[in-house]
């Protein structure tokens, strides 16, 4: 059965795809208690003009609706923003699996004062690829971050 | 000027739109400083079969990317439930004004706590048509609000 890191990889191509397609390179999965993957995405702010469009939103989008989210794990190749931590709580979503936690400050306290299952990989993949994107277009994630 | 209850109307006119389709009857409009509308929204959820189309998301997607929220004013038919209050401190929108709290308890609490300034109009039309809705479609509200 597949790893947390081979989950992240998942997650982590899809943030790749958003920076070939000029987007802000965040990417999530959402996999199930038995090991499904049940959705796979990305930040499209960029590519759809949609401001709502989070890697973890998207991903949540994609898997459409689901009755319940226990047992599911998020896997998101950057910590979560305030909106993406909000909607990992009302979902009911009790596991998250961070790539890295450097590049952003992210609200893994307030998810685990909700009791939810905090990981961070500190992934350097993640990392890299975050760093180069701030870097590279700086306005753009100012205006991602709401900053 | 049009003021908070004309807007609110406007957010209304969504849910009820929404709840002739089928769907959640719950409405948002975003405006400017200036008085300007940006853009409503309705839940779409069954609609669309989009889990994360909330009023108030509906409405900030609508809109479309904006460089800042400063001075604008998020109005919802329903109190925020903690995936639109997250979004709602994320973007940086600092006035939200609720048509009703009484069919949900909402997250109103959050948002006074980062400073946001929260007005509950407690509009009985509001609260009529969530009523009626939470008696009619009980397991469609269960599951937009993730019990």
């Amino acid at each position: 059965m597949p790893d947390d890191r081979d989950w992240m990889a998942k997650a982590f191509a899809e943030a790749e795809t958003g920076f070939s397609e000029g987007g802000v390179p965040v990417g999530a999965a959402l996999v199930a208690a038995d090991g499904r993957l049940l959705a796979t995405g990305r930040n499209r702010r960029v590519q759809q003009g949609d401001p709502i469009a989070h890697g973890e939103m998207d991903c949540l989008r994609q898997a459409g609706r689901q009755r319940s989210y226990r047992g599911m794990t998020l896997y998101t190749t950057l910590t979560p923003c305030m909106m993406c931590a909000g909607t990992i709580a009302q979902f009911g979503i009790r596991r998250v699996v961070i790539g890295e936690n450097r590049t952003f400050p992210g609200n893994e306290d307030f998810l685990r004062g909700r009791g939810i299952e905090v990981v961070v990989l500190d992934d350097p993949p993640c990392q890299a690829l975050m760093q180069r994107f701030q870097r590279e277009r700086p306005e753009v994630w100012a205006e991602d971050i709401g900053e």
